[in-house]
């Protein structure tokens, strides 16, 4: 099969390949999905570039955890009547080696969720990571219905899938960007009320709309808003953070003490897998109603991966896209 | 009736007074409840000295939230067969002026819980914040049983309640405390693996009896834990804080988040009613059945108690009580 990998860590163009590899094989329990679209996350950058320290976990890697495609083969224990099937897979290139960047990806059956046919393969691949952590960002705490959920960077790739995710869990969202020139951009069907943080009080707007404070903070850059999310928190709130900008934030630990606040820090790889189950039904039956859709940045066709994955480190708006040749 | 009171934040010999204020009456809902037994927090006499900037929430208060005393009366509403009843109290200056330095003290009925006969009233008012406190820590993410839980301070007034609370859940209990040389202290009945912090590898001595890592983390100390508490975490676990001793503490946040590392602070003030009603019940359980003591450091009549507040300032072990004449 036409696939990409890397036998070492360093610059994309460097150490990324693309050519021929054996055509993989779905062992018990697993499923072969023919790729049409490979989702690249940040996540996939770092590992190829050693974030962090971080070594090579296998002698090769094929990149990339998400993916959309279609089942082409079955391994022992799962149902024949899949192969056929539409799917969006997500963790392909968690704690295993080979992800979607080929032609065949391998993945325990879990993994790929059968998508709609009405939703476009584009969608699919674009759900994958973001969208497991956003669902866990929103819902790790129970339902939202009723609640106020304040989504920083809710133009960014989770930011945007937490706040339509909130949305069709019943919240209120209230969406923050960093500048004000963003504020046009963002969808009041989704986010009710719009802050920017650039903004002269952004604590004072964000209480105009929630006056007793808000229930979930959904963060991305917890060293710089920690202050920001104790002032606009309800007591008992959750800040639920994916990221941060400083490596070592600071907490303001008695005023949030006073608030009763909970932080909870989520990253993807190593979520319950009930919880990312739920995620994945979650995120189609959103989808699938019209109520989550990604924008897609730039598509870039396999040959050109090392582009693709320079892109998602430039940043930028819209994920990024690989399209595999049939 | 005898009580004590302040009109004006201070040091505890210049505002404290001591001397005859009315009898308070029980309103509906409410109780007055003889006092006995006084408990004395460090949240008193930080309020008493303007801890943060804090000013006086009231013209008046009689300081102290905790108790023990038996109930002489009940207001509309309370079941009259509860004159007569001994209790233990707490929360009675949270968002009160009058608490329980005085003869009488009028507390909602809630808040006046019954102590079995054959506990003491020095226990019963060695409870209230440090034992709320230390089962919300303990209990606020669900059942511990089956679990590691691991205590710092594990001599401290919430430290020793939270550890207790622990095993009586069915929990195994790791504790922590400062110095080596006060390692013979603990009661093995109840940690069942003591650590000393000025050992040369805490964490390593914590993670030989937790080698797949604790799921549950009692904390003190924030700002000087933060990087050992992730170290020996498992995936999932929760540290729950009721205090730091740098005010902004840093996180190790990309290391947390690998491990999906949940910080709860929490503040016994602003429980929910429910949860504080549960501890109480948990309480007088784990007392009743002899799981639970706590451990009396000096004791003082009521005309001393500013020497009584200044103790708890200066530290020093065991709880620190201050009795009322009948």
């Amino acid at each position: 099969m036409l696939a990409s990998w890397y036998d070492e860590q360093g610059p994309a163009a460097d150490v990324l390949h693309v050519g021929e590899l054996p055509d993989p094989t779905a062992g018990p329990g697993e499923v072969r999905v023919r790729v049409t679209v490979s989702g690249v996350n940040p996540g996939d950058t770092k590992k190829r570039r050693g974030w962090l320290g971080s070594s090579m976990p296998y002698p090769r890697v094929i990149p990339h955890s998400d993916a959309a495609g279609v089942i082409d083969a079955v391994g022992d224990g799962v149902d024949a009547h899949r192969v056929g099937q539409r799917v969006w897979v997500y963790g392909a290139q968690s704690y295993r080696p080979f992800g979607t960047a080929a032609q065949y990806s391998v993945v325990p059956a879990d993994l790929a969720v059968p998508l709609p046919d009405h939703l476009s393969d584009e969608l699919g691949a674009g759900l994958g990571i973001p969208g497991v952590t956003a669902h866990r960002t929103v819902f790790s705490d129970g339902p939202v219905d009723g609640q106020l959920v304040l989504v920083h960077g809710v133009l960014g790739g989770v930011g945007s899938l937490a706040a339509q995710l909130a949305r069709w869990g019943g919240a209120t969202v209230i969406g923050t960007v960093r500048h004000g020139s963003d504020l046009n951009r963002l969808d009041p069907a989704v986010v009710s009320h719009a802050v920017a943080l650039d903004g002269d009080d952004p604590a004072a707007a964000i209480r105009a709309h929630a006056p007793d404070g808000v229930h979930r903070i959904i963060e991305v850059a917890l060293s710089d808003n920690a202050d920001l999310d104790n002032a606009v928190a309800a007591n008992g709130a959750v800040i639920a953070a994916y990221a941060t900008r400083d490596d070592r934030p600071l907490l303001p630990f008695w005023p949030m003490l006073f608030n009763d606040v909970t932080l909870r820090m989520l990253g993807s790889d190593d979520f319950a897998e009930t919880a990312k189950r739920q995620a994945a039904r979650d995120l189609t039956a959103a989808a699938a109603v019209g109520m989550l859709t990604v924008a897609i940045g730039d598509v870039y066709p396999l040959e050109k991966i090392a582009q693709a994955q320079d892109r998602v480190d430039t940043g930028g708006r819209g994920r990024v896209l690989v399209t595999i040749p049939n």
